[in-house]
């Protein structure tokens, strides 16, 4: 017969057994830490109607969505969480409690170039808190938390929560008389970590069409920087000047104000007047997430709070903020960066139990034992020599090996060896469950992230 | 605007937020028990070439699949989990460690015709354990124990763990010269349940051919029932005729010799000549499930041995052994019988966290704490009134509410309610932390399923 090659797709990841038990701590991680926070678990379907998915419609959308039909209908895969959350809403709101917080890890389809570190299918993980008609600022002021614990619990040390404001920013263009310039402006001030200050002027200047002072003044205003509170006080110096401007500050204001009492360190949190985030989403508090020693990486964690999720499917007003961690990639760069901590365990079992007797009796009943102690146990049976059994435990990394061989099964005994000290006891069964647990204990702990 | 009708799709589950718990639980036990057994998780692309896909082809697999174009690419949603094992085995042969025992659980895609209860996209829970070359009766024998603690641990009670195998089958037609026929006795069999015996002698005759004799042999050898000592003594009785049978027969023996140390009761096991499970992919033992008092559900966990697993894509021979769960559509017959466990916490939170006061350093701060201590914890700052919050934590079924106002501030307490028995107490947080925790592991430990 003749065979088809096995193969992947491109642009779709495909982890080997150990970078999958990665991945499945990090997911754990995120659904643990989304729990804390009281975000009760969503799935939807992957595929939807075309007609719902493209509502909005528009841009990258369109070209890079996975459509087929299937029959009569026209269908498509999700491109993000966020669509099939304003369909799940608009469509249960009768169903539902207000504040709504629901979060969903899965996986997302988008048909783009391939290349390096890009992905076809990718897991994103997402929080979403909506209101009915109204959401109080609390809610903003909370997500920094959430963000902060998630990478933290992760493991990673070195990242900074940006935060901006859209009212402010808003509110400040139009100070200038720069309202219809406004997009143009901010998509031009969001290359300032690229390009530099310069740069900017000169585009703003030139492409965008403002006079020097205009490009002074707003190079002026997104270089403020400092201490949360030496941030605040400069921005309090443009007060009074427009209402938006100033409500946006109340909200950074009350932001700011409880980032300690969440938990928060200042060290990890940055008001960072570039961040803008889209055009015509977000309208309040807006949220980046940057890896210290990798800028080059860009946001890890971005969202946002947004006045109308669902304004394609229903009338209700369904305000929300929101954030979404880009797994995939995320776990793909720490890859590449060996910042994935190897220590961890992924082997598929505690121990491995070596029966050297024929009968298996014994050896069945011991791992029945160990199973129902809560101790994940492989019973290994194929016929082969000692060396490839134990080669087999060492290249799968399973810490233990349990021999049991007549003299064992003659005095109720188990000889249990710890695979990385290659020590050796001979004790009962349950003795051998204890010690396999105190070891296990000794060494969990280590964070899956490290940096 | 005009409004898009929010719509799923239908075929599609999507659960609003209390089911969707129950099914988290549902997920979290299978991976659990899965991993107890030492499987290690496997992630795969729902995407696959199609050429990947339809290598077997045939039947209802190419009218069900859903394949679409993508650029120039032919593509296809997976219909099954067994086939993406089996590439991704053929693909990373060199990679793994033999027998390589993986479990998947994913979502998988049928177009088939709409229908109550029937799913277009549905969780499969797959495991398998993959030999190189040759594979050990042993873990054929283990099977069974991982399916009755699967459903164990899930709360099923009655429920019967149904085996047969394939070369007793086999060696039993080959007896009575019925090679080729061998395929029409054992799809006529299959419907003695459904038909009775009297239907299935007729069908034998008029319908495939066979003398009455024949007919009546068969008939008797499909209807040995008995303990697993009695069905084993008079399967016996056929041995010496032929090879094929006496192998099988040795292969069963085998797996009903280590039920008991493998901690499956004898009353949750039988062996039953009638499962046959398809007729060209299984090997050797063949494994199906029922719920005593839902027979007409059908097997809701099924599987075998296999010769040769990907055959399709590597002259590798690769045997095994795995079993799969139907998961969605288990989850749905369940939920229509009434046999999940409502007493089980279905709540997006632990504790609800009422601030009384405009500032909400202290409640933030509170909600930190008992995070830290790992008890998922809403804060509740919509304005509302008290009735209404109240509301809010009953309707979710949030176990305790917390109240903090200027009194429980001023004096470093926080008032905890019990909404189950409305009883109230002003503590400290780390107390109030203690009092919730042993509250939550009073009512923890409740079944999933009922019955």
């Amino acid at each position: 017969m003749s065979k088809i090659t096995p193969r992947t797709l491109s642009g779709f990841m495909e982890l080997l057994p150990a970078p999958q038990q990665q991945m499945e701590q990090f997911l754990q991680i995120l659904r643990e830490t989304y729990e804390l926070y009281g975000f009760t678990p969503l799935d939807t379907p992957l595929i939807e109607s075309s007609e719902i998915l493209l509502a909005k419609g528009g841009g990258d959308t369109e070209k890079q969505i996975y459509r087929f039909q299937k029959g009569d209908a026209d269908l498509a895969l999700r491109f993000d969480l966020t669509v099939p959350l304003a369909k799940y809403v608009a469509m249960h709101a009768g169903e539902l409690c207000f504040p709504f917080r629901r979060y969903q890890i899965g996986k997302v389809y988008r048909g783009e170039r391939a290349q390096r570190g890009r992905f076809r299918e990718f897991y994103q993980a997402d929080i979403d808190i909506i209101g009915d008609g109204k959401l109080d600022i609390a809610n903003e002021a909370e997500i920094p938390a959430v963000i902060y614990s998630t990478f933290t619990r992760l493991g990673l040390q070195r990242f900074a929560i940006r935060v901006n404001n859209r009212k402010i920013l808003n509110g400040f263009y139009a100070m200038l008389g720069l309202t219809e310039q406004a997009g143009d402006v901010m998509r031009t001030v969001d290359k300032l970590d690229k390009v530099g200050a310069d740069n900017i002027r000169t585009m703003l200047i030139e492409a965008v069409g403002l006079n020097a002072e205009t490009a002074d003044e707003i190079l002026r205003f997104i270089s403020i920087s400092g201490s949360n509170s030496e941030v605040m006080e400069k921005l309090n110096a443009y007060r009074g000047r427009n209402e938006l401007f100033d409500l946006g500050l109340d909200e950074l204001a009350t932001v700011v104000k409880y980032l300690g009492a969440f938990g928060v360190p200042e060290t990890h949190f940055a008001v960072d007047l570039t961040i803008a985030r889209g055009l015509d989403y977000y309208t309040g508090t807006v949220y980046e997430t940057t890896m210290l020693d990798h800028p080059e990486i860009g946001s890890i964690c971005s969202g946002g709070r947004y006045d109308n999720l669902a304004e394609y499917y229903t009338e209700r007003q369904l305000p929300g903020v929101g954030i979404s961690i880009g797994v995939t990639r995320l776990f793909y760069v720490l890859q590449e960066q060996g910042m994935l901590n190897s220590d961890l365990p992924t082997a598929p079992a505690d121990v491995l139990i070596l029966p050297m007797t024929e009968d298996l009796t014994e050896a069945a009943s011991a791992a029945t034992y160990l199973r129902a102690q809560g101790i994940r146990t492989q019973l290994y049976t194929e016929p082969r020599k000692m060396k490839g059994k134990l080669g087999y435990a060492d290249k799968l990394r399973i810490p233990y090996v349990a021999f049991l061989g007549e003299d064992e099964i003659a005095a109720g005994k188990i000889t249990i060896r710890n695979m990385v000290d290659g020590g050796q006891e001979t004790v009962s069964v349950s003795d051998a469950a204890e010690l396999i647990q105190s070891g296990l204990k000794a060494h969990a702990g280590g964070k899956l992230i490290l940096g």
